[in-house]
């Protein structure tokens, strides 16, 4: 298999916490984003998306969502589980990512790209050139204000966002808690639960 | 179990299908969303996120997104397989099912919300009142347009989404292009695989 990926970027992060909490080292290549490299020729004959990170399996498909390859790599990789023990884990594990992406993740990327001068006609990810609509700065602040309470309240209740224990979802948080930095914001220290959270997922990554 | 639902809704015919598929019935209570039933505190103390549907399991747990469902009842129900038999028929159901999400149910609902008068104010579901931005209307249209010719490319060398395997990616595709008529559009006759794909999806759900 092979990971092709760039570091910086949130949706890469996700896959390389996973991969680390698994113990599992795949071939990596850096695709230069900041030159433009994923929408060069080369790279979209590996994925006509265009987006990082890829995961290229050993039959040549690639998987270009990240929810996709944690799917693949749990069922290749059981150990230690990091997508649910039960079914009702299970559900709720892919129903945050589901709702982070929607919900925290698109509303930091609506602030981070609608605005910010090197996305200039680069307003989503993939091969589309779309222009930016400064409209949704504005929105995607009102999302994020509007999601990070609900969490806090959601984590009073358990350790975890999926119930009992660590998973993807909790992956998904925390490398969009660091995308908040992108857009010079970061969890409010009224928080309490939330940041409470932070800490154990910090010492649980390592 | 019982469902909170509004059976002309996206989401809810997802569900629909796949309880249809599985031969199993839950209770079902319809919210009605002409009334913005949903944004009333009886249902909001049900599901805070206001949207539709909601499963609530027997132990009270309410599971808000159609992902999670599909990843609960699959478990409980597992005949017949509805999100795929080996790990990559999973990784690429699941993959499908966010890009379906993200690049066309969101850019239809992009076109839909934006511009319809009965929207204003509602542009994003939930209990956020965000003003309509009627660029989004242009961008959503430009997302179909980029995704129909991949779906089309897709489909050429795989009878189903995922692969040999009727899946959830397919149930899910099936309601979108259904919502596309909710924006006066349908799939082009270009798109021959895609239109082979339509009939065997309708045969598949009878």
């Amino acid at each position: 298999m092979k990971v092709y990926t760039y570091d910086p970027a949130p949706n890469p992060q996700r896959l390389a916490i996973f991969l680390k909490l698994k113990g599992v080292e795949i071939a990596t290549q850096q695709v230069d984003i900041a030159a433009a490299e994923q929408l060069g020729a080369a790279y979209r004959e590996i994925n006509p998306a265009a987006t990082v990170p890829t995961l290229v399996l050993d039959d040549g498909t690639a998987l270009s969502e990240v929810i996709g390859m944690y799917t693949y790599l749990e069922a290749l990789y059981p150990e230690p589980p990091l997508m649910g023990q039960t079914p009702l884990e299970r559900a709720e594990a892919v129903s945050w990512c589901h709702k982070l992406s929607n919900g925290l993740t698109l509303g930091i990327a609506s602030v981070f790209r609608n605005r910010s001068k090197g996305f200039r006609d680069r307003a989503l990810p993939g091969p589309l050139n779309l222009p930016q609509i400064p409209a949704l700065v504005e929105r995607g602040q009102r999302q994020i204000d509007a999601i990070l309470p609900q969490l806090d309240a959601h984590l009073a209740d358990l350790p975890w966002l999926a119930g009992d224990n660590f998973t993807v979802a909790d992956i998904d948080l925390y490398v969009a808690i660091g995308f908040l930095s992108w857009i010079k914001r970061s969890v409010p220290e009224t928080y309490t639960e939330l940041i409470a959270w932070q800490e154990r997922a910090n010492e649980r990554m390592g």
